[in-house]
C-alpha cells in the first residue's frame, strides 16, 4: 500500500486532474486522507475543500464529475496526479474546460484564454 | 498586474510543470513571491524549496533547468501552471522525465511505471 505524505501539508496535499485523453491540466485542487480513500473507492474525484472545509465530491452540484482514470503518486508521495474524464467537458466552477484560462505575459499582466463551455449562473442558480 | 494570492498557502503557493509539447506532467513544486518574479524575469522556473527553506533554481545543480514557454493561473490565482521545455528530459532528481512516475491501482498498491533517462548518483554525486 502506498502511504501518501499528508504531513507536509498539515493533512492535505495537492492533486492535479488533467484531462485523460488531451493531457489539459484542467485544476489543482487538494486532498486529505478521506478524499483520496473517497476517490479510490468510488472512481470519481472527491477533494478537501480548505474554504468550506469538507469534503467535496467534484460535480455534486453542477454534475460535472470526474471520472478518475487513472492516479499517479509523485516520487516524494506529497502530490497526486488524477487522469480523468470530465463529465460535461468544463472543470471550472466560472464555466471554462480548466481553471486555468488566465495567461501571464513576461511583465505580469493577465489575460484571458479559452471559451467558456456554460453559464455558471445557469448551473448553480445564484 | 496579476495579483497571486500566496496567503492561502502562507506566502506560497503550488506550481505546477508541464511539458509544452507533449503534455506531460512533469513535477508539481511551490513558488514564493520572490521564485515567482525570478521565473517571470529570466524565463526559467525558480521555486521555493519547502525542505531547504531557500529559493531553488531549477536545474542549477543537474543542468536540466526547465526554459518556461507559457505561465497560466487558475481562477482563484492561487495555483500556477508553467508550461516548459525541459532542458535534458527529465524532470524529476531520481532520473525520471516526471516526478509522477507511480501509479496507484484502485486497492492503493503502487507500480513504478516510466524509465530513468539519468543516473542520480552521477549527476549529483552521492
Amino acid at each position: 500500500m502506498v502511504q501518501l505524505d499528508f504531513k507536509k501539508g498539515d493533512g492535505i496535499l495537492p492533486a492535479i486532474a488533467q484531462d485523460y485523453k488531451s493531457g489539459k491540466v484542467l485544476m489543482l485542487a487538494y486532498m486529505n486522507d478521506e478524499a483520496y480513500q473517497l476517490t479510490l473507492q468510488t472512481g470519481e474525484a472527491h477533494y478537501w475543500s480548505r474554504t468550506r472545509g469538507e469534503i467535496w465530491h467534484k460535480g455534486e452540484t453542477s454534475g460535472n464529475i470526474q471520472v478518475v482514470r487513472e492516479i499517479l503518486v509523485d516520487c516524494d508521495h506529497d502530490a497526486i496526479l488524477l487522469k480523468v474524464e470530465q463529465v460535461g467537458g468544463a472543470a471550472c466552477h466560472l464555466g471554462y474546460e480548466s481553471c486555468f484560462h488566465n495567461k501571464i505575459d513576461k511583465h505580469g499582466g493577465e489575460t484571458t484564454i479559452g471559451e467558456r463551455i456554460f453559464n455558471p449562473e445557469r448551473i448553480y442558480k445564484k
